[in-house]
């Protein structure tokens, strides 16, 4: 038995709690498992007087991140306090230039700094992992970079945001529109302070940029993944959607194509009866398709104190039992930049407009479409109490260029209400 | 950039053939991802004269697989033989006492042998790695022994055998009975040779039991799974299951329990619309339980050239990037001998039987039951063209012992037609 490994934990919310909770309750499993005692001997926050329903008192107290990092009595510093730049990130930076392992949940600082960060890591021969950043409690980090670590990954994609996924099963079970059923989100606690960062699809964004990295070996690219954020999901879809044997997700997929790599996150269509179609409320899943493997499919808990927490200590444990890679899963300086090739792949598109009630409509919607050389899969038309009908229409799989040029035309022909909605619907 | 990590493969089937396509078709990237690079130095089989599709030509042969595991030019043996005694133990065990790290698919050999392996793989400091043992491209040794280490894992459930799930599934959408579909997955090769280790829960029974192992933190314990095969689920039990909402599925579940562990591998009823309930066909799945992350379920082939060939290539290129831990998690030492505790939990069943046509006879029945302090949750009696009606029962919870007792009651009655089926319902 080793001296312990003591921990500096900075950020004190629900998962500091849970990290601080596993490391008291579970010391002696913890050492059976990784040889090592595990220990916390320092913590931070913003605010000290808070009842955090753990008695903190045993520990040393920092008001400054920074200075708790790069503590003697500190052997790793875990990261908890989000945010992709200030406090986490210089923190994060004086941790890791001392040689310490970082173990973080910060999923926008990866995703946005990640490369510099895991050079800086690497430099110093520093571990620095993020399991947590991604998916809560599934080790997806861990599957990806070592358990695949044979394939050459071809595709990810997954549900990964678990308030969006509930407000689009809300809204499906209740009935409810958007704006109703944000509201219940957000009374029950499961908004970010920023709920842009959830109904944005910003959060769910940062985590598919993580793991394209991992799965391409190219340079982390947040900015190069398309976002699109479940606002303006109405009702109406969701039920329309189910008529045709879909339901809307917000869907991460990043691929790897000729053209480079398209990665996006928006709302999507998938089968009603395939997993992800029947992932419900606040779970998450990850879908990693590699050339040997074919699909893995890994659910569970996108967040909350246990199943982060338990992400946390699953890259503590690693660290205490010595096992250390790059952070990318390859050194930093091979990772590839990242080519973009978005809106690269072919895709059926789900289109609901509504139809003014006269003579040669369709006629004109139908001619639109097939100029920019779509066609129509299956088509429906709705019984409809006024003037305007509600159609729906899946279209056969084409590009998305194609698509964007046909909906412009779509709008032109002047028989149709409003703006129609298109969303992709999920390559199989 | 050190020197090659050189394998010696023992074993050229399906996965044999599988990791030396991997090998050399993702040279680079095994290199980039583990730096080092990875080769093939020498190979054995039983037969050298076969057309495997792949050119081995350039490989050194040894007939003898424990000559394979000694050659200097092995630094890594890849044991892919099968049985778990026999020249695979032979070779494991020479490679190990060299100090060499084994990669090996072999439950058998794991299931049985592993404690003793397990600590001469640690006494000479050597990796002893079996991803590939469990649920084929499915990363849930990894997930269970690292990536969930900072939980007490509470439970483990899973379809284990893609074979039975495969003719339990096939047989639900032909109609088909047993012996018919037994045939089909014969004649396409679904079956081992000795087709008792699939059909009769063994295979799936030894996977059980390494991860139970892992998970309890005890010694492997194969002999303590209750197993049952599925040679006697009937196609009237797959169709009456599925009227009260069930599907049969070949479970394996490992708890823990304050008597000990339970570990049990047998035809189960679980809810038709969860995901253990959806899986179709030859495809696994594995459920974790722990007290911090939740439940987490892992789905992928549980066979396979490719998904399994992908499992031993994640272990091998842990070693090559350096990451080792003990076999099992812990120190083989510190592994507790298990404490069985079968039949601990209680849970409902599903009772069919043939009741004859007379007055009093479903009074008979329901006395017994209930004298064994057993109560009815619902109950279905069937149109019934002759004498004999046939009856479903599922009942609330009881203890196994409790049900083994009112069923040789109820047969007592003498109003029974042969013997009733009584199958477990999966507790929640």
């Amino acid at each position: 038995m080793t001296t312990p490994l003591r921990l500096g934990i900075a950020g004190l919310g629900t998962v500091g709690v849970g990290v601080v909770k596993i490391v008291e309750e579970h010391g002696a499993l913890l050492s059976a498992r990784t040889g090592r005692a595990i220990e916390v001997s320092a913590v931070s926050a913003r605010t000290r007087d808070r009842d955090r329903g753990v008695d903190l008192s045993g520990y040393t107290w920092e008001d400054d991140p920074v200075a708790l990092a790069k503590r003697d009595d500190v052997d790793l510093f875990v990261e908890l306090m989000g945010g992709s730049d200030g406090p986490a990130k210089a923190a994060t930076e004086a941790a890791l230039a001392l040689g310490k392992p970082v173990v973080t949940a910060n999923k926008a600082m990866i995703a946005i700094h990640g490369q510099a960060l895991a050079e800086l890591a690497e430099a110093n021969d520093a571990p620095l992992r993020f399991e947590a950043a991604v998916a809560g409690g599934i080790p997806c980090v861990k599957a990806l970079t070592e358990g695949l670590a044979g394939n050459v990954i071809t595709r990810i994609s997954g549900v990964m945001n678990g308030t969006c996924n509930y407000i689009l099963t809300r809204m499906e079970s209740s009935g409810l529109p958007y704006a109703e059923v944000f509201k219940e989100a957000d009374a029950l606690g499961y908004l970010e302070a920023d709920p842009t960062l959830d109904v944005g699809g910003i959060d769910a964004g940062h985590k598919l940029a993580i793991l394209s990295a991992i799965a391409f070996g190219s340079r982390v690219d947040f900015e190069g993944v398309q976002l699109q954020g479940i606002e303006r999901v109405s009702i109406d879809d969701i039920h329309r959607a189910r008529d045709m044997g879909y339901r809307i997700k917000l869907l991460g997929e990043a691929r790897r194509t000729e053209a480079g790599i398209e990665q996006s996150m928006r709302p999507t269509l998938v089968p009603a009866d395939s997993p992800l179609g029947q992932l419900e409320g606040g779970t998450n899943m990850v879908v990693i398709e590699g050339d040997a493997v074919g699909q893995i499919v890994m659910r569970g808990a996108g967040a909350g104190e246990g199943p982060t927490a338990s992400a946390v200590m699953a890259d503590v444990a690693d660290i205490a039992r010595g096992l250390t890679i790059a952070p990318f899963g390859q050194p930093a300086a091979t990772l590839t930049p990242a080519i973009r090739a978005n809106a690269a792949t072919q895709c059926a598109w789900y289109i609901r407009l509504s139809l003014r009630d006269e003579p040669g409509a369709m006629a004109k919607v139908a001619t639109e479409l097939g100029r920019s050389g779509i066609s129509i899969d299956r088509m429906r038309q709705y019984d409809h109490p006024g003037d305007d009908a509600p159609v729906l229409i899946v279209t056969h799989p084409c590009a998305p260029a194609d698509m964007t040029h046909a909906l412009t035309g779509v709008t032109g022909t002047g028989v149709v209400n409003g703006e129609p909605v298109a969303l992709q619907i999920q390559t199989p």
